[in-house]
């Protein structure tokens, strides 16, 4: 019964881990595509893949709590991982196809400092998630991750700042901030997503 | 007592399905609202009574859940709820409202779509509430849900990059995605009540 | 055993009225800040310093929930309350640095209207933090700031209808509602503050 129960506990972990791989895949295929001579619209279906692959993930997590077994944490805390890290994937999506509806072709310098720190933000989210088990090793991971949330902040702003400033027409004003706003989004997801582990770690410990 | 409980159960139902049911008038009215010859200011009163319905609803499910009696699913479920299906009314009432401050006549085309979701979902809706009761009849409810808030995205992107396009000048750019962004708001609310619907149905099976 | 309770109960009320008031000197700063003549880059640092008082108002408040001692109220309504707080001052801080950074320097008229919303919205929040143990008299304070949240929303959205009539070239129409949709961003997050102190009281009573 007890080991029943562990490899319950174990199936989660592993879940969230692919899950946060997954995200983590997301965000490299957008960098891939914010670089300047990407060939964007190619990358638009690799990216509803993950989506896809994330899709799956997520009913494979409330299935799983579905199905009796108990979790090793509180239900509610499952349900909002798994919103969160699928929000990520989601405004992740939207910046691409945005900029590709949009025919947007050049990007304002500052964007590859957001792009920077949604990749970080991935790589730490995807290291995290293994841990969950041990939960006082995550301290580190969400202190890091509100930092490069409030980093991405100051960007943003002066982002926004940049492209209010006349050099870009009133048009290309509308469609970059909706761009930044989007990745601006994603990062303002991963926070909430180390929100997330650090309720789960406090109930734990 | 046994029987004092379930009558105490039955009103939570028929207060969420009056609740979903004004929210589903309040979505009628404004569809009526944005075919193009309407006269729109005389349907903001009507908006408003259905909005100041809503607020009773609210209040009722909320004083009830205070009064003593155990309900039938848990509190916050039935808080978070009752705010969901709210929020709903008050993006509904938001866009008619903005539509008349801005003085918007014309709406572009794509916009019918998005109505279209609108109407869906609210019918979905106010159809699922009742079944709230019977929790294993609901899977379809929250597939199609998700499934419609996921068309509702693609419309609303193809409807900024249509507004965007240069047909519109600067400040009509700004109305209309105002009204834009605020029924896709709406469509995510609906998203969001089906959310809860979702994880109130888990927790009782 | 029994006063040692008490007296880890008293510190959070503390800490929250603490934090309540201090997000109510953030808002005083923005009011300074948004009359006409004000040194506004001068009250960005008194504000960061605001902020960075509030940040260790939550540090104080997660560290004590993990400390083992029971807290008066649920663990997730406690990070809740913190977080609400949290992101009002997040929002003020935030409308100031637009306002630095977009060199804007006149505002429309009826931006008054929402400050004094914001005010009047800053004090009960203060004031109700110490009641919290008494919960039956916050009824008021939640109904005052719902009412104040719709009265902002009607002074939000003839604000954009005024930024939106033609009086302000396109880049000032952006500047102006990011700082106007961050003020009323900021009012929502009193809104949010009053609801989770309303369900707190709701599972005392």
């Amino acid at each position: 019964m007890r080991m029943r129960l562990s490899q319950g506990d174990s199936v989660y972990y592993d879940l969230f881990t692919a899950a946060a791989q997954n995200v983590r895949n997301g965000v490299g295929v957008l960098s891939e595509a914010l670089v300047p001579d990407a060939d964007r619209a190619a990358l638009v279906p690799v990216l509803k893949d993950i989506e896809h692959t994330g899709d799956e993930h997520t009913h494979d997590i409330v299935r799983r709590v579905n199905s009796g077994l108990k979790p090793p944490f509180h239900r509610d805390d499952i349900y909002r991982l798994a919103g969160a890290l699928d929000d990520v994937l989601d405004d992740v999506e939207a910046a691409l196809d945005l900029m590709v509806l949009y025919r947007i072709r050049e990007l304002p310098n500052g964007i590859a400092a957001m792009i920077d720190v949604l990749d970080r933000a991935a790589d730490l989210t995807a290291e995290a998630m293994p841990r969950l088990r041990a939960a006082n090793e995550l301290t580190k991971y969400w202190i890091e991750i509100n930092r490069l949330e409030n980093e991405a902040d100051q960007t943003y702003r002066r982002l926004l700042a940049r492209i209010f400033s006349g050099e870009y027409d009133a048009l290309t004003v509308h469609k970059l901030k909706d761009v930044i706003e989007t990745l601006e989004s994603a990062v303002d997801g991963f926070e909430r997503v180390a929100n997330v582990v650090e309720q789960i770690a406090l109930k734990q410990s």
